[in-house]
């Protein structure tokens, strides 16, 4: 076939774009700077990044350039001669350069491993004078009102390159234990702790200024438009029954009922649209009607995937949600945002002490995976925020977490006399905030798993000891954090789960479909949740949950 | 310190759970079959999974069982005597069962790997009566009615497998490749195409909904309620002023002044409360107002991270977004979806061409990915739903993919003589469905990329071609499905960029962050969406975007 010959002939051709490749041809600064000076020197690279600081020297014959493309926290220092590029337009923070040169030694005694030599500047983005970010280091508070800027602060994209690390140890550990990721929903119509903390989810508010917009430009038929077009109606349908009675020509009855029919439907289409109500769709009962919403009832954004993932490991045995979930909690903590990352593993056959089991691998294994491939940036955290990071994560790392059940945990507190909490402990209430990392920071010195917690104060899925009085519930409380892990052995029988769900004053019927998992090949099973923000916190040991995603979202903030 | 010692012995005292670890026992079945017949034979496991098929023979005496436990696609031949167990209890399909035995090769000259003989029974789920998956085999729509046990049928957990690998793939080859995974936000106040398609993010409704109950339970004050605490303002602040001029003693003046301010203050309450509106808030000129509501501004679910995204391309080099994205799009289509996954890398200092390269050698990886990974369930695709699907994968691994710009593509389209368009061919159109298949499927017959396309059809922040009349994007088109990926090189030039925005009838204030990055140390930069689902459409040969998804949301549906 012809065309197909022409076609293969052009597709054999180079692209017309002069440039070409250009990152593809890039070497990454980590690369350069990890690499052995001695197999790197002399050696000719193109190198991409951002001038961190940049000055002058020799009288202004040559440049130092700090340059940071971001692969790693360390710069790699660019010398650049007045001769190849005039050295005023490269030296502001913030410029980004695209150059190539030659990779040298220092000079010895120098402190720097490997500097690039530049004879050709190919590209500069250079910076206006009025900068947005001041030169005096801003609080990571300050920073928040820089959204789009704040990456390029050490803090931030270290955060960053912890964050991604952290998410490839989530799917590498999940994976090697032969768990299967699954995506479970963001838009939910099934509420599973209550509707009033959920963002909703809809297009009601769109549709009302679509048809408000819509009137204004052609405003509603009123009565009288529609009594008229019914009048007209009348009018040809008595034309029709002349034409008939006095037994008129086809054609001519043909026509007169076309325009019957012609008026009927102008009459009907008026009326239909004289009913139409600006605004948002009311009920006769005076409640919201969402039967014109997308899904045709409320929807809201998840709270968290359990129950969805129970299906899948009802159905495929280990399994793991890893995505963002919400709260529409009027909370302006350090510790709260309205969209954060949850890890949710859900196990078929897993017992609660399963559960522990997973959750305290999981956790020693990304913080092994820090300490193997996040050196430099942990580095950075112990030099500027807190000192006792890496300490943390080698100690997380290598002593078996402490397992104490609620009722222990609760003895243990109520013997304490070296500190006063503000909330009283006693049995069956839900351990504050204080209590958790009094037990974690003070009584063990290391993570703690506490577990099988009073029923009250848990949710209705998690399964009845056959004490009656608890729950086979697990938290795992990590020092700085405090609550870290939550998870359960899930109610696997049938009657003890409903009882469970009508105790708790929840309708059966929307958690028809979540008994059914119960009815048919029920099995034990087990999950947690893991808030990927609070690990990064307890890693990093920044204080500020907002600092360790990327863009924030909570009450009356969510910029960009 | 005592307390200490107590929690420490506790600690070391193994957990009183009587059933201790269960799923640290279980050997998967995938192990079993992968394994050598010879290196398992006699070995003891636990193995706990369904039953898929289930019958008794030898008059009842024994019944063989077919066991899956989703870790792959075949399952186990499970054979238990009657002494063991009622076998009764143990055959009906959905059955689960937690089994030990001893792993036996089977008879000689028979097809089965391994089997395994059962000799302790130690859990089974039971399945009701009414199963409510019917014997006979659903068609994958029906299925759509049984979102919470479609895992269980062979189709939909050979494609949750599909689906984890390919996500896996995902994050090995941008990891290889040094990309760093970034979340961007879900909920944005950032409109990148046009907030008629965005389902927007509310607390409105339920506000109001709780504002309303509270009104029943506790009614608005009146007006004349109102008045009535003024009044007693005024009666109190006149006994205060009588006082003062009697010259009363200071006891009774600041008794009387503490009426007077009790008085105000509940004039004020009652005054605020009066105000209250119920329903949704309106501005003065008729349009509703988010200021109560969460984030005090409208919010949407975000369509695509890429905007966001460049934030951090421009800041730390290489990185990528992989997560849900929206669209209210009331369409009805076996291509669409209104909650979808995408894939968004976004790299600094690429051109097109580094674009295009990469977007090749993602796709490339993922096919190779799965037949190095998925070759049983890729079978079963093979066997029950599209017989080239493996044809495809191994043809798309191992070629290069054609490469013409959107003037040859066109130019090649209007030469076709042996197929008649629905959609006239001319330069300017914006491809249609049916022209990029027949440019995949029939001219190239495998992956083509098209680029350089009109600027009029195409995304403001596509980079300007030099002619002025075409901008640097890209679209991958594959045989099945179409468009997979569609990128571009962005506009890194600020003038060109604000024009940009103003020709497409955009507000350059909400657009001023993205500004800013080409404000301060601009750089060429460039990336590519792939939708996720399209492609596990593609990997499989399945036909509808709502079965390769565990919870697919549409119009009128969103189940669970």
């Amino acid at each position: 076939m012809e065309v197909a010959e022409v076609a293969a002939e052009m597709a054999a051709t180079t692209l017309g774009n002069p440039e070409g490749r250009v990152l593809g041809r890039i070497t990454k600064i980590k690369k350069i700077l990890e690499a052995d000076v001695g197999s790197w020197a002399g050696r000719r690279v193109l190198v991409g990044g951002w001038v961190k600081t940049g000055r002058e020297q020799g009288k202004g014959s040559f440049a130092f350039l700090e340059v940071n493309d971001g692969s790693c926290l360390a710069n790699l220092q660019v010398i650049c001669e007045a001769s190849t590029y005039p050295l005023a337009e490269l030296v502001p923070t913030g410029t980004s350069v695209l150059v190539e040169g030659e990779l040298k030694p220092p000079p010895e005694g120098v402190k720097q491993r490997i500097e690039l030599k530049v004879d050709k500047v190919l590209e500069v983005g250079p910076v206006g004078e009025k900068y947005p970010l001041p030169k005096t280091r801003l609080t990571l508070e300050n920073l928040r009102d820089f959204m789009h800027l704040r990456a390029r602060t050490n803090t931030i994209s270290a955060v960053a390159r912890i964050r991604d690390e952290l998410a490839h140890a989530t799917h590498a550990f999940f994976r090697q234990n032969g768990f299967r990721y699954i995506h479970t929903p963001i838009i939910t119509t099934s509420d599973c702790e209550g509707a009033g903390e959920m963002f909703q989810a809809t297009v009601l508010f769109s549709q009302a200024e679509k048809l408000a917009k819509e009137i204004k430009e052609n405003p509603l038929p009123t009565e009288s438009d529609v009594e008229a077009a019914k009048l007209v109606v009348k009018e040809k349908g008595e034309i029709v029954a002349q034409l008939k009675s006095t037994k008129a020509s086809k054609p001519e009855i043909t026509a007169a009922v076309s325009e019957l029919n012609k008026a009927k439907e102008t009459a009907s289409r008026l009326e239909e649209r004289s009913k139409l109500t600006p605004g948002i769709p009311v009920k006769p009962d005076g409640g919201f009607s969402f039967d014109s919403d997308f899904f045709k009832k409320p929807a809201f954004l998840t709270v968290s995937g359990q129950l969805q993932v129970e299906t899948y490991a009802c159905a495929v045995g280990s399994v793991y949600t890893f995505g963002p979930t919400f709260r529409a909690e009027n909370s302006h903590t350090s510790r709260h945002l309205a969209e954060f990352w949850m890890v949710e593993p859900e196990m078929a056959f897993a017992t609660l002490e399963d559960d522990m089991d997973y959750a305290e691998e999981y956790v020693k294994f990304m913080c092994q995976w820090l300490l193997d491939n996040s050196r430099e940036d942990m580095e950075f955290m112990v030099k500027n925020y807190d000192k006792t990071a890496i300490e943390r994560l080698k100690l997380v790392a290598s002593s078996p977490f402490a397992r104490v059940s609620y009722t222990e945990a609760v003895e243990i507190l109520m013997g304490v006399t070296d500190k006063k909490f503000e909330n009283k402990v006693e049995w069956g209430i839900d351990l504050a905030s204080e209590h958790e990392r009094y037990l974690t920071e003070v009584i063990f010195k290391k993570p703690v798993i506490v577990y099988n917690y009073p029923k009250g104060i848990k949710a209705f899925y998690m399964r009845l000891n056959d004490d009656q009085k608890t729950v086979a519930a697990m938290d795992v409380l990590v020092p700085k954090v405090g609550e870290l892990v939550g998870g359960s052995q899930r109610e696997e029988r049938l009657d003890i789960l409903k009882q469970r769900i009508l105790d708790a004053d929840l309708p059966l019927e929307i958690y028809e479909w979540y008994l059914d998992l119960r009815r048919y090949g029920t099995v034990k099973h087990s999950g947690f949740g893991l808030g990927f923000e609070r690990m990064i916190l307890f890693a990093t040991g920044l204080d500020n949950i907002r600092d360790v995603i990327p863009f924030p979202r909570y009450p009356g903030r969510a910029d960009l």
